[in-house]
């Protein structure tokens, strides 16, 4: 059960824009990206245990900080930790390196679960077992600025 | 009921790439607007008609060719027609301007109508009031290389 | 010189995610469009005065709160304004509501003159027209809760 | 050097729409990536050899037809070789399977080199070293439908 996962993407030309770097809201797609691979390498699959059972992780708040740009063709690693989890929620936070390991740009999430019509829900009444596969992901928590490791 | 609809577009910023004009793909991605667009125009909105009724018009074919390149704050016009209707599919095509009338691009997609599951649906016989309106639609039909008017 | 700027977009079928619902990066785009509107309304075209004259306005942090979810064929309407100018940074407010006049999301950017290199720039001796033109153009600053009007 | 390239991609939440498939012009996005991957696997870097020199390679055309569909985090697979390559252009050929192997999509796209004000360039005169790697890689040619191996 890792409790920081790194994700690997390299950079597409699609993601550039007119100067010549990553635009910035392709950030918040990695996010996405790295948030999924974080639940897998954690044992669940958001397809499967979330989306096909009607659960529905909205996106409540969303923030990037951006350090350094990234162009075409370069190396982006995501780290990704948790900072909270509770029945009707969850928080993540980002940090994305290049291949020299500097620090480009981090980021928190913030997700509410709800049903297909938006209406909250508390997953340790509605998918129990989720629930505890959930509960058992060590969270890193709050971090201060250093790396984790 | 209009055959030909103008649809009158905004070039987006993040809609370019490293190479200071739209990245190709955002072409597809305006045919979709501009589709929406068409049929609106002629009385159906897609979402209300064709989503909520769980009839998916999937893309079984799309294509373009790229004459000039349009670069961001640029006005785009997509102008659409019908290459033809059926039970079963649609197809459209597309002529896209910029601001000065000179013609940048032309595609072409195809549609099916499937259900949620992906099974071929006759529209005729599943929705037979949508049907009726898209046949009082006219089809602009295969275009010389002139503009249409 | 309006303070505050409106632009008003229809949501697009690819902008909304498997949950039927605009995918969260997509409003940090809709930010952009509506800072280069805030940009002309105020007679100033990002493209002609920034990009072309090698000046490049890289976000430093981007955030935004989501309140209500859209859909595809929505209206979705973009007020903008200025929280601060200096001679080597700006930032924005956003707040984006449906056709009913809700408040679905709102959000904040910064932003850095840079040139190509990253290297910050001075506006007001790098492009002293250019600084007095935006200088000009009303600071609308930090909002409570309320709507701007 | 390699004749055909294989591009392992994961599908992302982003990449779908509200049907819950892939939206069709991401596609055309990954042919991109599948393009400076095989670009790549036959020592070129898109980056360093193209961009940077001022070669723009332009698309020209594009198409792709849609087989059966894909959703997220379903594995994708690019298959990637050239059609043919001239001193002035070249075409590439794809198709894009999913984890068992079944056909999901095949398109091809076709580019011309162009210089940074989009002037037609004669790729053997403007940079002959560069000319000498593309000639040395196989060129697959026109397929049958039969998958290339």
């Amino acid at each position: 059960m890792p409790a920081v996962v790194r994700t690997e993407l390299e950079v597409r030309w699609g993601e550039c824009d007119p100067a010549g770097i990553v635009y910035h809201p392709a950030y918040l797609d990695w996010f996405s990206v790295a948030r999924m691979r974080f639940l897998r390498a954690n044992g669940i699959s958001y397809m499967t245990s979330f989306h096909d059972e009607g659960i529905v992780v909205v996106v409540v708040g969303a923030s990037c900080r951006y350090r350094k740009p990234l162009r075409a063709e370069d190396l982006a690693v995501v780290e990704t930790w948790w900072r909270y989890v509770t029945r009707t929620r969850f928080g993540f936070s980002y940090r994305v390196y290049n291949g020299d390991g500097d620090l480009c740009a981090e980021g928190e999430t913030e997700h509410a679960f709800v049903d297909e019509r938006g209406k909250p829900i508390n997953l340790a009444r509605r998918a129990p077992g989720l629930w505890e596969k959930l509960r058992a992901i060590p969270v890193h928590g709050e971090q201060s600025s250093e790396r984790p490791s």
